[in-house]
């Protein structure tokens, strides 16, 4: 199978993921944080040494406040519901993903909360001076993604951040799509709150993911439980990250991400950026000498987190997937990708699109097998 | 090492959990639910086998109301906060985890709940006609925990189940410490919710667990997103199991669980319990000849799912539980176990427990051994 589809989550990872993971699993995975034991304390420290290794790839000064969750939707979601309070003005973007949308639209109908939607040009890219517009009296947050998961569109994170920052306003950012791809520098963004995932560009496993609260913003807690600490205590602790990370942690899953992380670092970031930069610019160029492909992605390494999200004019993206998947197999992902808006944005909410997003692991070579497909699909249409 | 903390994540696992989620994750772990393609479905029908095994093992009619958490903690919270409405009362048990405890002190004291702990004898154990003189016209849910992650008492869940339904109040049980030894039957039992874990007494890996909800009861969703389903939909899809699985699942995990399960199918449960129950009853006889041990944990096989907890005479559990790991590289838990209100029980709040959890590959060699290791501690004190 030639596997395109790394923005629903990367395949295959580095080899030292799959060997840390079982090692970790046959090894020492006790509970880390519960109890003295010499393999408690092994998975405790290889706990630890994650949080740390995540608090230095995006620039978080303490690591303590760098907590793991399952995915990015739990982060999102002990994020917007931890600041918010009725009467709060929150603003986003055109270009979301359900795990933001849906979450403040159940907030905006049930817990009285006004939402805004900055809209964005025809490829989603919303302009800072349009949240800059939007901020209220009552505004307590921004939320933004890093990249868009329809067509990789990169938002200007660093300027909404300063927006952000200069108005007293909290800013969220949901790097589900970007993370290990674009560099984020929660310090120079100006990021409060920071929810990404394990699995996807970062190539550790599924059932893992990230939020960094920023040392001021004081959340409420999302689940209370267990967390190995202040055990006297019938109320959550409020050290960080514990009050955020009740019940035991996913160990292995954790080990797994450091694993991918290191991968990223000893490759270097912009090299795998400048690879999978190299893949999609052969993929763009050949896309050119097919007929009736509509692109709805930027071709630009500086405006695309590494997606090309495209269709054949009006035919169902599902169908063109679904030949792919069946005849050639190519994975590719068709439909609305979780984010409704962001079709709407593009135009594309009833053909949906298809999503071609390589990682660093496809090669030229499949990029040419997947255009000789493409060709055929066209001719045949 | 020879490890006696089963109670906090048993290890080791079956060879066929490390070799399942190696090979899952090798092979085809695509984004489940997302996409069509090949991969993306075979890791879907992963997902919906182990959905469907647990479902059997629980006897739960309808998979599609097991959804699967992080932990029993995540489920405990999504059961609780869905259900409970200010003004509720809530009754709950003095043996009950801070899993439990802490997310119902947090709506006590932001919520306005009323909140009853039923009290239990020596052991914990309470009598369901305390449950049951509890009731009141405002109650909406009992709460119980399988048994006790502290000294393993059983709880009489089946009758308190009875009494719930006689009652028209709901059931939810953590199963935490029991899931995998002690039989469980959520018809039979009457259990309206089911919070389990997966890296405990199931013998999946961590990052796993589940939260089983009857047909007929209806939760507010606990976190909102990216379902994969009804993307068109800005709200949450009401449908089970997506309307409380939002996020990417923990494919590998999940495997790794189903793998746990099937080891456990095939060995049997009850030939699972038995030799735990020997390897217990092992530990217990050897311990009456060792002086100045206190034991909290009742002896019998029905009323214990499977730990020993004890103490000598006033000495603190950390320093014993440290002197058997650093010395004999024995691993125990000592200290409160994350559940004060059982240590307030068992008279131990100060003193803590040290416990020991075998599990089923602990061996009569590591129980003769840890006995040995004991009667040394005991002359020394």
């Amino acid at each position: 199978m030639i596997y395109l589809d790394n923005a629903a989550t990367s395949w295959p990872k580095p080899e030292k993921v799959y060997d840390d993971i079982n090692r970790c699993m046959r090894e020492y995975c006790a509970n880390p944080g519960r109890g003295g034991h010499a393999m408690s304390i092994a998975s405790g420290r290889a706990v630890i040494n994650v949080r740390e290794l995540l608090a230095r790839f995006f620039n978080i000064k303490n690591p303590m406040h760098l907590c793991f969750t399952k995915n990015t939707t739990e982060a999102i979601n002990i994020a917007i519901k931890g600041i918010i309070n009725p009467g709060d003005h929150i603003i986003t973007t055109c270009m979301e993903h359900n795990s933001v949308i849906r979450p403040l639209k159940t907030l905006e109908k049930y817990a009285g909360i006004e939402l805004t939607i900055v809209k964005g040009n025809e490829y989603g890219e919303v302009d800072p001076h349009d949240v800059k517009n939007s901020i209220k009296k009552n505004t307590k947050l921004i939320v933004c993604t890093l990249s868009s998961n329809v067509n990789g569109i990169i938002m200007p994170v660093g300027e909404i951040g300063r927006i952000a920052r200069e108005h007293g306003v909290l800013f969220l950012v949901d790097a589900a799509q970007g993370a290990g791809s674009i560099p984020v520098d929660v310090e120079e963004m100006n990021i409060d709150m920071l929810a990404f995932p394990g699995h996807k560009g970062l190539l550790g496993p599924q059932g893992t993911g990230g939020l960094y609260v920023a040392d001021d913003v004081r959340l409420r807690s999302f689940m209370e439980g267990g967390t190995g600490s202040n055990s006297e205590n019938t109320y959550q602790p409020e050290i960080m990250p514990d009050f955020l990370e009740s019940g035991t942690l996913n160990t292995p899953g954790i080990v797994g991400l450091g694993a991918g992380v290191e991968f990223i670092n000893s490759f270097g970031l912009n090299n795998i950026r400048l690879y999978k930069h190299m893949i999609l610019s052969r993929f763009f160029e050949g896309l050119e000498e097919i007929k009736n492909v509509k692109i709805y992605s930027k071709k630009s390494m500086e405006n695309n987190s590494g997606i090309a999200a495209i269709n054949f004019e009006n035919t169902d993206s599902s169908e063109i997937s679904n030949v792919l998947d069946s005849i050639y197999g190519i994975a590719t992902r068709p439909g609305l990708h979780c984010s409704p808006l962001a079709h709407e944005t593009l135009g594309t909410l009833k053909q949906g699109i298809v999503r071609f997003s390589p990682g660093c692991f496809n090669t030229v070579e499949e990029v040419d097998l997947t255009l000789e497909a493409l060709r055929e699909i066209s001719v045949k249409l």
